[in-house]
């Protein structure tokens, strides 16, 4: 049996926005102070359709996930081609997407739980195959994430371009990182955590999902001590991967369990943290304004996000 | 011979940014200082996928376009049937999505043009099927938009809920909102137009696309003039739609061509307003920090947005 | 509680091949038989993707429902804009479609039932949201349907264009109709019924959802105790549907639990039969070659199909 | 510049069916004259959605094309988690589809051409970013295919169990196939050549797309001198392909300029032939009842099919 809750009940039975609770007026207002020069930075990876050559996909992905498409229903092509109009000429597209393990993306509380109840007790089998009824992304998207975010570079803590598959960041690491920067996470931040993963696609696309470097348990224990409001990371799942593409934690250990599941703690995983890392390195920071607005898909179980750094 | 372009070539020949050139690191940190009280409030409609009975659609889109579909790969009755999961349980989904008239969205510079050049000219044979390679929304969810946002509500101008299908604002109108309110939006701010269209739809579907109210050519130049980063409002097409759903004005007068294509201004339409207009009412305001991120579709013309206001 | 189900167990307590098991190697051999001249019917509704301008869909359809979108990942448009290909230039396109009332399709056994069971007693549960474990269209794509195809035109009986919204059809209509055609539609046929009814889109969309004709109850048990394989018809739903679009009949008289569910018996749906009925009548005939051959969608609950009659 | 056209002109300038005008009513009476005993074999690849786990593709495809989405916008576990249904329950679908590469599929005329002019000189212009309004999939699904199919197993011939990546199989090899096998493909006939290249995929996909056997440029000219219908194989491209992912012919050799652009014969990609060349060996046979069916997509590059051996 998966250890005990740990913010059930904590805002209330029928709550359905977890730690974001955490965001009040003032809160916001003081994660809009943590902006000093007003740059600006995305911290997403590009989006990219399927092309119709046999083109590599170019953006890091877990493998076997439907990948995004992206058609235009009209181009320019077209008028190249004859097509009249009077006056003005259009483009127009669409998008087909499973963020989820393709993208930068944010997600909803019901993404995970363990046996009949998801976070907060609220019903499993309120779960459907057209939505979730119960803690869908549009919950988060009624205010979005504006916070203080922190990010706890783990890569240049271990002096290295990115960490392994087979690390794993633990509690010790995280607060060291803290100590070694000044900073201490809170309740109402956002931290963002860098493995530099994305890096190996680069190099070598199999490499990206044989595995991947996370956070250990405790680490995710840790952090939700913390009353922090969201953990975003650069890794595609949060916790480690194996070789196989799977998890190795069991249900007490495992982190969309800690976070999401026990604690309320919206997770985002695929950013793009190392120009990011740069830009604060330079100004010896650790801290900035973190903007994260997640679509109000009903019923979602995330939501594609560009997350913004204002340094 | 569609007039002059107004803002070719200012912000270089190669410039496929526009007017959000404006928002330089010290306009957003202004922008950010909008935010008086830190109440935040979403100004994006529901994403709702079509349901599998005879659901109508709830809501408001343009008749014929291809509405937001939204399925689930993986959920909470799967478990309840008999899915066995060691640990974690988990729910997954899939989005499709034609931003363009189904959903609260933004328009790329890419989207509309006359004759064979984009905005800043860009030749408009780079639009191809496969995507948009210039001007594709990847320039503006480079940094996004923050910026202090303006509220025109026209709809409390003329006193009415709404406005009606045949109704232009007009820049005499914009003008007097703005003397009324004791505004004066400018280089780098974001104007927010209030028509009140999306509140017909409860009325009567029907109506919603028989026509829909919207700016004047002369207000279009009005706002070019003023130098604004980006034109937001809570109808379809920001100029006025006839009854067969078109536009009527010739590329001279055409919103799209005076903003997008002339000027760089990019654009926001299907937004939600009455909260952000009565939450404005009560407080005597009627500027706030707005904050729009759009999606980095690469060669996108556009991508759904979860625009947020910050009183 | 509903009737107790006709053919479980008729073909093994494991069949999922419904009542497609009568279509042996003779019976299809005496399929191909009943083709005389060699004459080629489609009887599918064209299938048109959603366009870019606000044209109306020209395809009849229910309402609501997730209509099909198609959209080209590269075009001629791209050569004439200058996209250069030595040699072999290319075109290429994806379809995103549902086909439950929006197509020509076809049911599979596992599309509807009562209760906990499908056909023949296999557990509903086994009906996930990444497919149907049970009873999925592949079945029936293993050896397609070659049948001896029967029209019973009800339209032409009556003496009308197309049935009105309110008729129904019942069984002794339908053997009004044998006796005068002088057919006698038994084990291994595809009964083919005509209402006529795709034709009311052309005069007016709105009437074609507002209410259909279709199969009185006793008219689906008539079908079942003829050991037919299939039965195709022209309306959306095979019973009829009322103002709301939807069915009346409770779960003993529902046509698709009579025919898919109680008796293995598969359907479709959305054909265009007034070629056929055309070129039958001129030839005073009223059976054909019958040709249907859905798609291995594994785990699908139905398929778009062309059905082909030759005669 | 590309060799002439070999049949442009032979049905007039308007034609958009190509060798599809060799089906007459005798034709078509003839082809189901060629099944003896009734045994029905698809020839399709099954279309499996991808799953939401890290599960691997397990049906062959081209790396980089976008693959099958399949998802239940209704399902049982639904009701297993609670939703109440008076009467019938149900269970629905969605499929998102690019079937060139990814599945067993037709190419319409309008697939591929060089310079400025389709087969029959139509101009490529016409191939619109909505759809091809010249030589699209509709013009063949309008009666289907159904004609004498003649199997031509290179890899029995070989006495292989599937033929090697680069292997090239020429005209010579074609008449010493037909030589040994008393078979003499001519007009009308759908001729269909087995690599049994499929098999590796279960071997390593890795070698799937490392190069493919396929058809040599003279073996595409020996056919089109045949006057035959159509040309159906098992691997991706009919044209052999390099450890690269792409052809290496030019544009007087390439294969599918040869068939479909000069000579107006539709080609099938992507089959499944080792259970009929097992079925036809057990007989002695090579030819047999041919049935391909595409969706009248209309405007469409290509439709999936579910092709039928009838022996």
């Amino acid at each position: 049996m998966p250890k005990p809750p740990h913010n059930w009940g904590r805002w209330g039975s029928d709550d359905q926005q977890g730690a974001l609770n955490h965001l009040t007026p003032a809160a916001v207002l003081a994660a809009l102070g943590a902006a000093r020069e007003g740059r600006v930075h995305s911290l997403a990876m590009p989006i990219r359709g399927a092309t119709s050559g046999p083109a590599p996909t170019t953006v890091p992905h877990l493998a076997g996930r439907p990948l995004p498409q992206h058609f235009m229903s009209i181009d320019g092509g077209d008028y190249a081609a004859g097509v009249r109009a009077a006056g003005a000429r259009i483009a127009d597209d669409a998008l087909v997407l499973s963020p989820h393990g393709t993208t930068t993306h944010m997600d909803a509380l019901c993404h995970m739980w363990a046996g009949e109840e998801l976070y907060n007790g609220h019903p499993a089998a309120r779960v459907r195959s057209y939505g979730a009824t119960r803690l869908g992304i549009e919950h988060a998207a009624a205010r979005g994430v504006l916070a203080r975010g922190v990010l706890l570079d783990a890569a240049a803590h271990r002096g290295v371009t990115h960490l392994r598959a087979t690390d794993r960041i633990g509690a010790n690491e995280l607060a060291a990182i803290c100590a070694r920067d000044g900073t201490d996470p809170g309740p109402g931040d956002v931290v963002v955590i860098r493995t530099g993963w994305p890096r190996v696609w680069t190099e070598d696309p199999a490499i990206y999902g044989s595995g991947q470097p996370g956070l250990a348990a405790d680490a995710g224990r840790w952090l939700a001590e913390r009353d922090v409001v969201m953990v975003a990371m650069d890794n595609a799942a949060i916790q480690g991967l194996g070789a196989d593409g799977r998890s190795s934690e069991d249900a007490d250990d495992d982190l969309h369990l800690t976070l999401l599941w026990r604690s309320g703690i919206h997770l985002a995983e695929m950013l793009w943290l190392d120009g990011l890392a740069e830009a604060l390195a330079e100004v010896r920071r650790s801290d900035f304004l973190f903007i994260a607005v997640p679509l109000p898909i009903e019923g979602g179980t995330g939501s594609p996000i560009n997350p913004l750094a204002v340094l």
